[in-house]
């Protein structure tokens, strides 16, 4: 290829293509693990304003594993309650229901609204606090080969891609920015998001094509030899492409315009979420977000294609066309506004990928393995934990703390939520888009209690808490089957009775403890911070109970033998809770235990720092934040306790007895490495994860 | 005086001198009004580790008026219970009490522990955030005149100061950076701050001397005409010695030393804030902090005299000295530590001001008029709370809002509390070093039931939030006093028993309460940012009753009228909620109640940015956040309901009627200046304050 010739080589250990919400997530959690990173994006600036997105309760919940879900939380719009509104029996439309936007107690967080610059921006703070990677941008990757001998070896790199830096004219898409007056004068529009939707067609071959005819530039190309390549660019990714993938399902017809205004209304529910089907003229979401903003998602009445069946012109799409079908829809009331923030429009495609991952070393995450309607606000969010499921496998294996078979569980763990979202997306369009049933015996209309129970039943999908992975090697679940040779499936089996509402395959639920040390209460998750540890949160019941407190030694000085699973697989000359972390979680009271009572495996000597005070916590009463309930809520019974394994990314790999070391051994021993010098995976063995900081 | 020749001049409406916590608060406070100011230090830095204190929950409400709570409320460790330890009937130290550091309920803050370089690192951030006001370090006032003639005249800048920019050297202070070990080669010591401590000599004047001596740098002196001048400027302020005056009372002889160190220790309650009275070797705090560290303050077998009673030589000052103190008091267990962050000794002082003001021009605040011992976790929150009390009034004042004769509320509001403070500590300190009372007999040891029954009054104090103000122009206690033509004071008088758990005097107590437009819970206090605005809060009660209704809608036209009160104060042009900002709560249902059916007063139309959906609350059940009963933790009657006057600072100016019009438009017109075009007031009116945020 003409311009192409590399004038150096680089090696690391993951490429990512694509800085997007889920290429950050995935940068973000390398970084925090001290795995070699490249990330590069063809554009050359991130998003400034549109395409915001609602933040699940669980996306919540992993960035304040990463210490920033605060952010999100203070600068973003609390969604609360949703109002449904339909024709009543003369076609005006009212409120027919109230429904919580999110399901009560079902996270410590709530469903929130906050544009997707702002968590780009706390992504890209929180690298440069605690790494020195940064965001390549205008930096196009323009060739690819994988080397397939060496997919097999973890220690070596088989990927090989050319980067190609793009110039600023390059790397700044073709935004139509209009600043135009609308018809009547009044109104600025200031951005058209036109160009990243799905309307228009992908210009990374226009730009690969521009950059390499320019063989001016031959010093700006690079080659580099990776590990593995994450492809998270998008509906149109080039890195599915190069692996000869595709994504398999339909487009609808309709068109949708989105708006993103201070609306000037009396519409009575303009701050709530909102579902209004008119009679006649079709459907709008209401969706209020931060700084007086309201996002408006408005069907309108045209398809993508002409009488001829041909892809129509989009020139005919404008604000104020937008605007009018938005003004047909909520009639009787008045809707218009002044100031204009962002506006697109685009057109429903309801798509899975094949394929994830290729050789187990390149594999495909957000848009460019699932697209769908963005109305359910699911978009952003199952793309970024598409890669907080990736990142940690990733870091462990480039580490050499656990066989690569671990990898195989990215697809079968992602692309079934992916085919869930799908699902789950087609339903809520469907009913969407149709107009309201008049009566009972209108079939081809939408029954409005049918509508009424989607919409409650996809909260719980809708809030990211249901996700429910598979028996693997990971998941304890089902039977025991370590005698059927299956490197790729669990050794061991949970007790799930012993934790009645902790799920095996769902995420570690989050209730408040205290600190056994300084009585301060906790959310658990808070104790789940993602540095790439395993827990085994140990809940020894009543230690007033002496039988209970005698399970609790003999585990303790099992964990703290100089050969216990935890030393074998933790680097030597690391702390002790580098790797696997044990957390106590006792059913009080608090104040008849003494915490240097306890066996040193459940508070570790520190030596210059001291003993480890952040280990053991309480389930009883606090001053000021009322009483957590934990054993209660997560259903384990206090006279005899439970044990429960947690995997870095949160999720509960086995529920057991509370002193079944064994257990406990045996499942580790399926997939991690041992550390011990001079045995095998020592060789592997380089920086470790970060450690607690000072 | 030679070398002051200024080679320029400027004007401001504030210069504040001491760039610590005090007039870091005043300059927040001033740059989010948009007042002219200059704050300058005489050291080059900021302050970078030590002199860490508590932060009280008062404290913690003011910064999260100004949006940056959360940042301490993470950072900080949180002190959650205190533990007594004493002598048992053999000396040996036990625990014999438990109680809560924070009374529980009074406030939605509980008391932190913090380090000052943080804190000073939060004002710093939002004043970059809010304006172009830095502090100007290494500037020394070294002239100070008043024109008495034109201190009347608040146009006029009467003040004129002289400052000088002091070289690097100059500007650093003479910190004995010893990186020592200490005796046993175990412990580096990284830093001292005995340099700061009240056993050393003040070094103001040799740094005037030694600059101004220095003729060669002429250049660098400037003359500053000011409005008002704040001396925020320490123990030793120059800025109380030219107004001439003095602070009043005595030093105790007891030495004591500070400790910042990772502690490794088999005290059980090393991470509870504890008090420690050994039988005969003296006492120890233990105040458990942020990042593993504790600060020790420990009494020392010394007094600040030597037999001849001279100040002795403070040079046997050690860590090890201090630590073996501690050793011995904190025997039979065992304390050591690797890690000491930093260190000092000081002699109690307790002192207060004999004046706060001079002519309503100079102020003083902080330790410039109060000091005292630091154990009580007091000092730096009472000094910012001095400026958070002094600064919208100056502003106020400036801006030719009110009448300078709110500038007399300074001190007679704040030099009580500083008198309350040393009286507090004057209990707490002999209490604390005094040795335990061996039996009921020993009249001259201290009794541990009384030790912790002041310990558990103090707390209260030590809260913040007992802050009681006195009656004055801004404060409506007592009976009306209209008739009495006595300018300073208030021209209504209060119902408290419309109100009967607020009171008037102290700050505005915080409950939940949801937004009437979308349902979001807020704490009251959420609503009541220090942007200078005066509240109106109304209580209209049941709007479901239709004599609420009546009345609501009633106050509501005159409040909406163009000859309101609130019309009046707000300068012209500018958003009805710029001056006095009208919020309400209804008691609910909320369902029961559409926004936009109430008067327009109440949601006020911002024209281009639509009506305002963030006025209008309600005491309702929340779906994720429980039920506030507002109205019963007020001791509001939901079918009456009442009104509060609130200040900018979020103290209680007045409680009355729901739909008393009149007496609200009485309380104002003593002090507020009519801002209507042509009227008297108008030509004061310069940039208004900040208004909502889009």
């Amino acid at each position: 290829m003409p311009g192409t010739v590399p004038t150096h080589e680089d090696h690391v250990d993951v490429l990512i293509v694509g800085a997007g919400p889920a290429g950050l997530m995935l940068s973000t959690w390398l970084s925090r693990c001290g795995i070699k990173t490249r990330i590069v994006d063809k554009r050359g600036t991130k998003v400034f304003n549109g395409q915001a997105d609602g933040l699940q309760c669980r996306t919540l919940e992993i960035f304040d594993s990463f210490g920033f879900a605060h952010r999100a939380w203070r600068e973003s719009n609390h969604m609360i309650e949703i109002c449904l509104w339909n024709p009543d029996e003369n076609g005006r439309i009212r409120r027919s229901d109230r429904i919580p936007d999110t399901i009560p107690q079902i996270s410590r967080f709530q469903q929130v609204v906050l544009h997707q610059g702002r968590i780009e921006r706390f992504f890209l703070d929180s690298m440069k606090e605690h790494s020195n990677l940064t965001v390549e941008r205008g930096v196009l990757p323009v060739s690819f080969e994988i080397d397939e001998a060496k997919a097999a070896d973890f220690d070596d790199y088989p990927i090989s891609v050319t980067l190609r830096t793009l110039s600023d004219k390059e790397a700044t898409p073709q935004q139509r920015q209009q600043h135009q007056k609308s018809a009547d004068g009044q109104r600025a529009v200031v951005d058209d998001g036109l160009f990243r939707s799905n309307l228009v067609a992908d210009d990374t071959d226009d730009l690969i094509r521009a950059a390499t005819a320019d063989s001016s530039r031959d010093g700006q190309v690079e080659l580099v030899k990776a590990k593995f390549l994450v492809g998270c660019d998008g509906a149109h990714s080039w890195v599915r492409r190069q692996a000869g993938f595709k994504l398999e399902g339909d487009s609808t017809d309709y068109i949708w315009g989105v708006l993103d205004i201070v609306p000037i209304t009396d519409f009575p529910d303009i701050r709530h979420r909102c579902a209004i089907h008119s009679a006649n003229a079709g459907t709008i979401m209401v969706i209020p977000r931060e700084n007086k903003l309201v996002r408006l998602y408005i069907q309108l009445q045209a398809t993508s294609y002409n009488k001829n069946g041909e892809k129509a012109d989009r020139s005919w799409i404008t604000p104020d066309i937008i605007l009018q079908s938005a003004q047909r829809i909520i009639h009787p009331y008045k809707l218009d506004y002044s100031y204009c923030d962002w506006w697109t429009a685009y057109q429903i495609g309801q798509r899975v990928g094949d394929h994830f991952s290729l050789h187990d070393r390149v594999f495909l995450a957000g848009d460019a393995v699932h697209t769908h309607s963005p109305k359910a606000g699911q978009g952003m969010n199952v793309s970024m934990q598409d890669t907080y499921n990736l990142g940690w496998k990733l870091a462990h294996v480039v580490k050499g703390y656990c066989d690569p078979a671990i990898l195989k569980t990215y697809e079968s763990e992602r692309r079934g939520i992916a085919q869930q979202l799908i699902a789950f997306d087609h339903r809520f369009s469907r009913l969407f888009s149709g107009r309201p049933a008049r009566d009972i015996i209108d079939e081809e209309g939408v029954s409005m209690e049918e509508f009424k129970a989607t919409f409650e039943k996809g909260n719980e999908f809708a809030s990211g808490i249901a996700v429910n992975y598979d028996a693997s090697l990971l998941v304890a679940k089902g039977s025991k089957i370590a005698e059927s040779n299956d490197e790729y499936k669990c050794r061991v089996t949970s007790k799930p009775q012993l934790a009645t509402k902790i799920d095996v395959g769902k995420r570690m639920p989050s209730f408040k403890v205290l600190n056994q040390a300084d009585a301060r209460p906790w959310h658990l998750q808070e104790l789940l911070k993602s540095n790439g540890r395993w827990r085994v949160i140990v809940f020894p019941g009543r230690l007033t109970d002496p039988r209970n407190m005698q399970r609790f030694q003999q585990l303790g000085q099992k964990l703290g033998d100089p050969d216990s699973f935890i030393r074998q697989y933790t680097p030597p000359g690391q702390p002790i809770d580098s790797m696997i972390e044990v957390l106590t979680v006792h059913a009080g009271p608090r104040t008849e235990i003494e915490l240097l009572d306890l066996p040193e495996a459940f508070h570790p000597n520190h030596g210059d720092m001291g003993w480890d005070y952040w280990k053991v916590y309480v389930d009883d009463d606090s001053y000021h934040e009322g009483h957590g309930q934990a054993y209660a809520n997560y259903g384990i019974d206090p006279s005899n306790g439970a044990s429960v394994i947690i995997r870095p990314d949160q999720y509960v790999s086995w529920v057991g007895d509370m002193d079944d070391y064994e257990e406990m051994a045996r499942f580790f021993s399926a997939f991690m490495k041992q550390q011990v010098a001079g045995k095998p995976g020592a060789a592997n063995v380089r920086v470790p994860f970060m450690t607690t900081k000072l």
